[in-house]
């Protein structure tokens, strides 16, 4: 088995929090209210701009051709959800350059951050995987399961082939570059964790944005 | 007034309330529990460990010799702190080298080593001068008023001239390299409550180690 | 004026020599011998990899999602460049994957990643906008005046106006972020200096690859 | 046999061509012109800065805690060699501070931050370890050999078994991390010809600072 199947087997108790969560329910039936769903696309935008910087920092450190190619690859995928939080921001008037980080925010940028900027690549594939299999394996979920259309632009984005080929080009990279699997093992749940925790933060702000201390 | 200055006034709420955790009045009265220092010893190895680096990053990044030798001063110093926690290790049968750092610590170990390699040497100054600095407060202020000397070691290292003249380095290169005083701002006081949720975690933990999620 | 304007005219001098320089003039007029061509496209195929990855360290290192945005650009016309390298290599049968760094390949590599990984977001630009304001005027210099076809489609990669906006779009980064215009002054001459030198050795080269010394 | 000490072997070429090298000959006999040691002096103290700052990458990127206790005593050892060349430079009126680089001396200082920035822990103790094992060498040599006490504060510094245990420890550092000896043979190789290339740029200047180009 490959260590990225293994590594996503062994999450499989955070994988079915994820899709269990009220959270995700709430995209599938339509439930969730507007405003957690605008505050949710203010924070991932700034996660996003994060993810671009560590796939960057991972491209840096690549020792082949291949792996450049890859996250260049990797980097155009974080540009094209940046497109459709743009779009979501324009259509419910969501100010994205604005938008305060909330704790779980940070939490996780700043752990994928320090990883590709320390950790070399195999372990900054282990930190950065789970955001792409998690998300392509909800959207393929819901994009069967789904009884409302509410969400259902978000569903298709993570549902498209294109996502999936994104999730497995970045495993593809984890199986090539990840020599050591118990720091790798280590790295993927944390990030797991930090996505459950990053739906559970979702549904805690009352408003658009996150609610920092100060 | 010099920015170390302000951001450190700024921040006189998490100082007092750094001053008066149940943690450091447990140390200055010798009533913390024995393996609560322990826990806290073992996490801030872990800890200062990612502290020296994050320093090595802004050596690497100084745009002057000032720079590079004052960043290499502050390394030094960071392993005098390290000698400490092996002789405490050694005293009390801690095992450092297999210690899990806690929620908390990797929080603040996170954001010291993102901030480093990506933030550039004002910001990393920053996010490093709190603890310095409110660790030189708590030791020059418990050396004083501490009632106990069952930790005496701790205090007198904190309250040492020559962890001041550390401090003070590290808030002189802030001054020289922090052209953005508003970031620096937001990133000082996020060390500040990481410092104080450092003490907490401290206290929450019951054992020698951080008890790490699986 | 803008930094990117003077620092051009600055090297003016510089910009003449390799317009003028007997390679270019090859390019122009079709007398280039094919093989020192190949050999050029190879040396230049392990240059573009390293400019990526400089491209992605200042990614990383932006302070906003404009420069996020405007460094993944500048990676996908990367990209564009090293697709016509691989299309020269399948019609010449140049081994693209082999290829050994010329010292004078391996001079300005060396250069633009250490300025990437520790100069900071400026002097990156400074350092990287030589390479793409040159070719652009190499490029258009050329479309106009060029007397044979036989490398028109290296001429027509660099004439084209995407190309154009590639050049302008980091030169307005460089515009932003250079603070220290002496540095950037320095780092852009070297650079430079460094395309001549590129040209020289591939002239000087009789194969196709580097004569690297073992 | 360690691979240092087959990458060692590998260069006694290289090795030989620096004992027997001018430069080395007028220091071991104390004929080499004060100017040319002053000018070798400068470009040095600009080097080692460089040094310290490729040391400290690799602190950074060290994956345990030995690497960072031994790179923190690298870093300390490069210091003790910047405060040799500072009284050099007291006794002899050099002004250190000013000093522009030489062609030679960047290409090695571009080499090694490139190699520390990108290359992960095992290529840079490889790209490293020959100006510490050189000058061992050297210094070893010399100090049974000379004739000339002239500089003769040169030749015990690096004579010096505080010295040998330093290279020793980048030589163990190398052993442990190089994983991929055909890289860290390149490596190795081209800093032992970036040294050599060094000591020819110390004699061709006459002056004390390098003839930059402008």
């Amino acid at each position: 088995m490959s260590t990225s199947q293994a590594l996503w087997d062994d999450s499989a108790d955070l994988a079915a929090a994820a899709l269990a969560h009220p959270f995700v329910r709430g995209v599938a039936d339509g439930t969730l209210p507007r405003e957690a769903f605008a505050g949710y696309v203010a924070q991932d935008a700034f996660f996003l701009e994060s993810f671009a910087r560590a796939y960057a920092l991972a491209l840096a450190h690549s020792p082949d051709r291949d792996g450049v190619e890859a996250f260049a690859d990797l980097i155009a995928g974080v540009r094209e959800e940046l497109r459709l939080h743009a779009s979501y921001a324009r259509q419910w008037g969501i100010e994205l350059s604005t938008v305060q980080p909330a704790p779980a925010t940070l939490a996780y940028t700043d752990f994928l951050l320090a990883t590709a900027a320390i950790g070399g690549v195999g372990l900054t594939c282990a930190a950065m995987t789970p955001c792409m299999r998690l998300y392509a394996h909800l959207g393929q979920s819901l994009a069967t399961t789904h009884t409302s259309t509410v969400y259902r632009e978000w569903i298709d984005t993570y549902a498209d082939p294109g996502f999936e080929a994104l999730a497995s080009t970045l495993e593809r990279l984890l199986d090539v570059h990840a020599d050591n699997v118990g720091a790798a093992r280590t790295a993927y749940r944390r990030a797991m964790r930090l996505e459950v925790a990053f739906f559970d933060a979702a549904l805690d702000r009352s408003g658009l944005d996150g609610t920092q201390q100060s």
